[in-house]
């Protein structure tokens, strides 16, 4: 097994990518940084979280996006964004929107335990929850990219006791059916 | 023709797009929003620049990077991102850090004109002249995004009476000898 992804307690955008190379069946090893000496050291030394990175091969990479498109790209089966290059757009977009803006949204609840956080928070979910009616998962019938990344911020909600709106409850049933996720999220 | 680039003048990641646009023959029109009432209104009611953005068919999209994912997929050849998962991470994390470091530093520059200012330049030039040093463009013997991204710069800094290091300097000349690069920076 080569591949590592660098991991700390608790990190929301760790377990994107888990999820992602669970359904697709990369073997990997989590190596947290915080109970590594020398990796802390190291986020000192450039004044940066360094999670989530991956090594795999000569490949060490720490740009979220840039994982992303890596990984799908290496290990290309099945393929967690879309065919053709429109569709692709859309769900980069999509996902990068959910971490500049749902992410801190979540964050800040957390944190605060405002109560305007949560409606704010509850209101972004009743938002999503619209458009996952047509189709099994988000913007498609197929898994991908997107449903990934919306995963952590739901099972936070979840445990949070925030009630999930209908359409996106049972969304989130089957994401946690899927053995890629519920081996993350128990 | 319905590829449409939204840009305003001195606009650099226009100029970036442009350049990519060209190398790739794509038929493509220039839409200042300057000078188009309706568009500055819409600035002001996000708050934010437009520019660069783009309109082809369909899709309408204002990410920078998945701008650039979206033409090298829609307009395959030639590609300008190289082949092979961990190439294609090497050039997204450069051309990347093109756009978040030096991008800056020249605008910096422009806008104060301090001696730290240019120093700081300087030196980032001086470090990239190192590593075209061995092959024709950067990081590759075909012409791809990471020059793209930096020609904008390097016509300033050309254009700002700086003198370019020997690599760099006829680097400059064999990228402003493409039909592509001299029809944007003449």
């Amino acid at each position: 097994m080569t591949f590592t992804l660098f991991t700390r307690p608790g990190c929301m955008k760790s377990e994107i990518i888990r999820c992602i190379l669970n359904e697709k069946s990369v073997d990997h090893r989590l190596l947290d940084v915080t109970v590594s000496p020398g990796l802390e050291t190291a986020e000192k030394v450039f004044g940066a979280q360094l999670t989530p990175a991956i090594a795999d091969k000569d490949a060490i990479l720490s740009d979220f996006d840039v994982m992303i498109e890596y990984i799908d790209e290496r290990y290309p089966h099945p393929p967690l964004l879309p065919q053709g290059p429109h569709n692709r757009a859309t769900v980069r977009v999509f996902y990068k929107s959910l971490v500049s803006d749902l992410y801190p949204m979540l964050s800040k609840y957390l944190d605060t335990s405002s109560m305007d956080a949560k409606e704010a928070l509850r209101s972004q979910i009743d938002l999503l929850s619209g458009i996952i009616h047509s189709k099994s998962f988000l913007l498609s019938d197929e898994i991908g990219v997107a449903d990934c990344t919306l995963m952590p911020v739901l099972h936070r909600v979840v445990n949070e006791d925030i009630a999930l709106p209908n359409p996106m409850s049972r969304y989130y049933q089957r994401l946690m059916e899927r053995e890629a996720f519920s081996a993350i999220f128990r």
